[in-house]
């Protein structure tokens, strides 16, 4: 088992459960940790402060930039939003199992800097379920589920890039299949190479 | 989930207890088949043709070569070994899990040939443990425990070419993960292409 923690993205279509499912994962299991967005946008109802998002004024994310203070950003409808590197970065080495819930563009991002992270997508069992339960919500206008579907089409398009596609049936399997996903992550290769150099070293001198 | 089987790749010390471990796992569950492989070396005492190996001829042997017999081959030791193609291209087509236990030669050819295959690694939880059971069979002489640590030593650097690592500290424990690890793979995006492409179609068209 390597002694640091995972990074593990999770991404997939609105309407799919992902906000569910992440609050259902770190009900049932104490080593995850959340990782919380910074963004420019302004806060929907209901949205606090350091729960959903960091709000922040583009100055601010812009100062973050220029600090390094982002492990990704990415640019979005108008917004910025990004990942704020300390917390990620100090619960890796605490151990702690770390989950972004962000977009496509940032999981790639994210990839790209951290190969050995885990991309999780997050899909309805079918399109027709995805579309009634973007309806079922009873909140939404027609053209914003419209608007929602389209960008659905959009979000399956980078799909492939990821590793791991989790199917969003039912939730307790889900959860489950979740956490087994991230936590068979311990077990590769290339979070064991201490492990792996400690072992040659001792063949070496037996 | 994927509606063909895995095809999972195991390797590992000698004395790691990689026998054993198929052994549990396949008793275990009844979702998985073992591959045979052929060889052209001589039977062992208690070897039994079709359990352990096909033992063949090197005429034999290299007919399934001209042929395009067997899926991979490799020649170690002035022997060849291979797998044929038939049995594990047939179970994996009706759905079953199949494992190749196989050295690491061959595993890098199953890996440019499946890119989707498993590679899966079985170590001791140290090389002291490894030394104390080749002795602790007490049937093979010094120099052949020698010569075995020294494979070891050899084995070890091909490591990093495996997926996961599999520290067979305890038998029940290493066959459950054994088990789950394979099991993810039904859940990679590459084992889900037709799901994606057909909620892809699904979202285009409703």
């Amino acid at each position: 088992m390597s002694d640091h923690g995972i990074l593990a993205v999770v991404s997939g279509f609105s309407g799919a459960g992902k906000g569910t499912l992440m609050k259902e994962l770190l009900s049932r299991y104490d080593n995850y940790s959340l990782s919380i967005s910074a963004t420019t946008r302004q806060p929907r109802e209901g949205e606090v402060h350091g729960r959903e998002y960091f709000f922040v004024t583009e100055e601010k994310f812009l100062e973050m930039i220029d600090e390094n203070k982002l492990i990704e950003y990415t640019r979005y409808v108008n917004h910025y939003y990004g990942t704020p590197s300390e917390y990620v970065l100090n619960q890796m080495k605490a151990g702690r199992d770390v989950i972004l819930e962000i977009e496509i563009q940032g999981a790639l991002n994210i990839k790209k800097r951290f190969p050995d992270a885990l991309l999780l997508f997050v899909v309805p069992p079918s399109a027709a379920e995805l579309k009634r339960r973007l309806m079922g919500r009873g909140t939404e206008s027609p053209e914003v589920i419209e608007a929602r579907l389209r960008r659905a089409v959009e979000e399956a398009e980078g799909v492939d890039q990821y590793d791991y596609l989790l199917i969003n049936d039912d939730l307790d399997r889900c959860v489950e299949e979740t956490h087994r996903l991230i936590q068979a992550q311990h077990s590769r290769v290339s979070n064991n190479k201490e492990f792996i150099r400690r072992i040659q070293d001792e063949l070496n001198h037996i």
